[in-house]
């Protein structure tokens, strides 16, 4: 994860996390643990999948205590397997033991999107395809999540509300019918963005491809309709697949011609990667 | 969710949250309706499960604009069914488009999470067993999660490292032994706190019991380990069974006699209850 | 300014204002008044311009004290002249005079925007060229500046280096010219975005075009080779003119043919539009 | 600009300033430089005028990432010409890039408000007259602005209303008379508090004078008033002669005799001075 | 408290207080009180002193919940005895309870200020003497005890280092002697500011007084070289004595003849005022 | 004062402690310093006592510049005495001088805090008695009050409201009797919780000794009766003395036999330790 965007988006959120971990002190660490000690723990993987968010794990040890390091023998996006050494925490043992629960949720939850999202994409493997993510993600983890679908394979659809245009029924309904919708669209949104429209039958489509629509949303269409869709739009578009896909269904969407296809389950609903902290070594 | 928990450790989380998805305005809402527009939109459920996190969803909307209201027909705890209505919103449309992936995103998450822990507490049922939740939760999620597992049945274990006393593997090491643990830790934290000591074999836990610990962690100790253990605390001491606990192997614990049982899965792998907005009337 | 922008990304930043202003007390009108008098006062506009940004005056008087209600006589967007009462403002005199800096402040800036903006845009009139801001904002002042921009009839180009692509010289030269570039930004980039590149002259531009470019930005290129590029582009992409537009320089581009004109100047060098709080009525 | 300064008031404006322009990545860097890269870039001038704000400039940079270093040629309140180099920015070529627009925002308005100020104040050359600020400065931009016109050669009024007295008119009412104002304020105000006064005739000056006023402004009064309050002052208070003083009315002010002379249009009107970043090498 | 003040600089510091002192729930209360329950509650005051705080304490509660109300029959400044009902809450007794103890927290700590400060200024009486409160505050508490000594019937000295010029001992230092420091404050400070110097000896005084120095500070100085200060200074500054002044020295200090007199024990060194809520009524 | 309780839970209310005391600049410094300049101060105690808080000392000096060097000849919790010098502070003079009276202000009354409960809790010597603070802090100074009150030998009671049950009269009466009361926050608490209850006699003791009290609170009970009470309770519960306990009156509960005492005074009313920064070298 860039350095720019650790230190403007993350770092507040990260501390925020630490704060709600610790409210006064680490009471069971300051028992026993009175001064400084040096120490090293290693991070230790515990079940196959795809790694994101090493930089985020380290960044809470950091932010604990500048001195703390990581060493690691793998990068976001490696596949690791159970039982590999992935790599070693070293600094003020008080510090490796606040900061662990924290650093291992980030990295648990953004390895277990990145993962769920790599399986989802192999399942997709030799259609031109791309899998997207949503904005169906956890609240105030937008930004690790978005980022562990790219790690896993997956692109970004828009970060939010402020930097896509997407008119969706209730809009469509507001400026009465697709093409006025467009319309308005494309006179008040910054010219530097594309217009997506989502659209539920072949009418609407029509409609849509007519105004000029930059990308159509084919939303819980039977895969037959999109077939025609995509026939349809010949290109005159981009054209996204939507509406529950899991990656139990994914793979029959696969050879349906759709440019995207997007999945709210990659951010709301991949378990975590099993991660642990083990074998520390005090010095 | 409390009133006084909401606006002293909620409020600012989800305006946070709100800022993640709004960093600007939202564009294309603000395309097509200019002015102030009331209306009123469905919370509908699309899955069997519990519901939980009613007023955080409701906040969403009225931390936009104080005068949308959220009409229910149902309270947290409650199951409920695909296809139920749940609610109405009212106000504002841009503030009901505005919010709702938001308000969305705390339900679907913290009702999943209700609902993972309530099939699990099933699973139990007939046994004494209490079950717990741990601090792996989503970063910044914690006081939702943690709500969430007690409307689903399940009950909560420390909040954080600043509440509770657990001495782990590591904290014994550096104490040099299970009974000096104990005893720094009983000189060292504040007196309203219980000492809760985690053993991975019997010796641990006999010296656990000489030493006065309040309650003791098995941790991923055998079945047959874990029923020995409980018959030589004898009701001097709590215990608690952890390691990997999930819906899967839950209910082949249920026999082993402790007081309680812990799973982070609860609020580390609960997938979301599916809900959504649907049915806006303009008016 | 819409509400919920107000509310999302506007109210922190009004009220950090607001305790710049105020670090303690408002010692001088509390001197003078121990008590809540109610009290109006006028708003009079003192200049000839484009009124934007009374949402934004309000918000900082109800922040300070909900209850002050602010009656307008006219709207964001209208001409306003030497002499006019725009509004008056009601409430806490205390408020009154403690908010009145601050929210006359934002409103004379953003009324300086929007009027040096529709200076401008009128100079374009005649041709189909659309005006459009950059990102040469006050810190802390986009959201409002933005806006004002729109107010005045102008156009919003990208808001911040996360929501639009804008491929620049030293861009170009990493990636290894135009065309790699445009390439990588395609692959990398959320698929809701436009790729605008900028061209410093026709070679740069055919590449430009070749690869796909949506958008390509004519920098700081002489009028004659504007117009050459704009014959070139025949469509294929959307146009824009940059370097150092002011009022002063942007009739004599008004016919070269770009959709796009790009001027700094309106944020960054509009002078303020006199703005005055009037005729105090203590009652 | 002091570094305490810095630190306490500073450091959060620009973080925020930075958020506004980064919401979650720099996209188009991202896109083509994946890895760290060192590099430098020129800081260049493009107009005649005052610097002021290289301090900030370069805590942007420091703020983004510590090991970023900047080498200047120049210091605040130096001449700096068209042409002129002012200085080199080295570090990781993403944090320039990323940076570069907030800084230079930062900067350009800066050096534009010491630029305006120092030319009004050349305008007073050979009297003994001081220019003075007021509290017409951009919302959360005071401290920079403030500091901007020392650089420029002028001089602080109060900073805020919580650390100077100013009896304006409204307060004078509510008191009932200038000379119950003066004295309520002497009562209520910290002791090390001046207190001044605005009048706007002869009258009004009498009783200010007679009231124990330090300081005295002449508000909108004719120069001939000014000249007859001036000799009626005779040294017991200071003056000030304030009311939409811009640069072009400031010199026929200059023998008046007042001891300050106060013009918003330093902060509120000044356009920025331009700057640039250029000829990035990257290493 | 003036509602500006609290609105701008108090609220934040509030809220702060309560997520000290709740950071998750008020388990206590939620254990027995599942559901709102309208209850009043009566502040009792238990030792004879002088009120102050009032708005502030009302203010914990509404922060809390809005609808919280508060009835008092005293008003700050008042004098207060033993078993006096100075006032009721009455709202949500889950608000009134979770409420209870920062709401006290505050007032008893305002009170003991006002208290002490009330007992020092009474042992000044017949002087024309001011007494003065110092920056000797608690941290994050000068905006609270700063108007706690006012309400005592003690005057503040400036509030901070950004709005006072005190040039001690360590600033003359590094000016090379009293007059070269007042001459670099007088053209450094903005021209709002008196200025003040802390003197040592006669020489000091003398050269203070030269160089037009606003008010003198007679630090540490014997009684008899202040009462001879007083009579060299002869109505050409204000004076100011200073050091280690406690209620049980002051009096000695009554006719010194200086203009004030400031003491950091008003606001380090009080003890708090006993107040309490009692009689609970659940409706 | 551990790291990690520092950076985590200090850090910010240090800052905005900073903050209350410089809004702008520290003037006086800066009309007589214009650049850096190297110094050296001493930490002098001025009267006897127990030192508390070196560590949050040094962090005032440290946020304001990293580079900041504080030598301690004394640490935490260490007897001091008039005259003494305690450490030196280095660095930037411009930092020594406007972080000294933040700096001062904390360590000041930690070190008075420490003092007074080092002074009760040598009253109780010879008893088994542990003597513990309350939650009668100072806003915004838990953290370093409690801190204090360990550094001078006492036990920190429940830290707030989240993390300790105490049932009082109130909780008693909604809940309809002890016994319910006990019950039903055994049923809801976190099971880490111990159970304590404030009981005003002998009939209520009873209550929460069958109902199986962890802790019991005699509150406001007479000596005799307190005698009584813990010869009932005989050890099937901890007891704690409660109820207006200052230094005077602590004595003569030394031998009532309870195992704790808990005193407000500790925190809500002992006075400062006199310390200063004196004898600053210039180098």
């Amino acid at each position: 994860m860039n350095d720019i965007t650790m230190r403007i988006c993350a770092d507040e959120l990260i501390m925020s996390a630490l704060r709600e971990d610790v409210t006064g002190e680490d009471i069971t660490t300051n028992s026993v643990m009175k001064e400084y000690t040096y120490g090293e723990v290693e991070l230790i993987c515990k079940q196959e999948g795809i790694i994101a968010g090493l930089q985020v794990f380290e960044r809470v040890f950091t932010l604990l205590d500048s001195k703390t390091e990581c060493e690691f023998f793998v990068k976001d996006g490696d596949e690791v397997k159970n039982g590999q050494k992935l790599g070693i925490v070293k600094g003020d043992v008080r510090v490796l033991l606040s900061g662990e629960r924290t650093a291992l949720n980030y990295l648990q939850r953004m390895s277990g999107v990145a993962t769920y999202t790599n399986q989802s994409v192999k399942l997709l493997a030799g259609s031109k395809i791309k899998l997207l993510d949503t904005r169906k993600t956890t609240p105030n983890m937008r930004v690790f999540e978005k980022y562990a679908v790219k790690v896993g394979g997956g692109n970004n659809h828009r970060y939010n509300l402020s930097d896509g245009i997407l008119l969706k029924d209730n809009h469509i309904a507001v400026a009465g019918g697709v093409k006025n919708a467009i319309k308005m669209a494309k006179e008040y949104a910054p010219f530097v963005r594309k217009i997506e429209v989502e659209v539920e039958n072949l009418e609407m489509l029509k409609d849509a491809l007519e105004a000029g629509a930059d990308i159509i949303m084919l939303d819980n269409m039977s895969i037959e309709d999109m077939k025609t869709a995509v026939s349809m739009v010949k290109g005159k578009a981009e054209t996204e697949c939507s509406g529950n896909v899991t990656k139990e269904k994914i793979q029959k969407l696969s050879d349906i011609g759709v440019d995207y296809i997007s999945s709210g389950a990659l951010t709301h609903s991949a378990p975590i990667l099993d991660l642990s902290l083990k074998n520390m070594q005090i010095k």
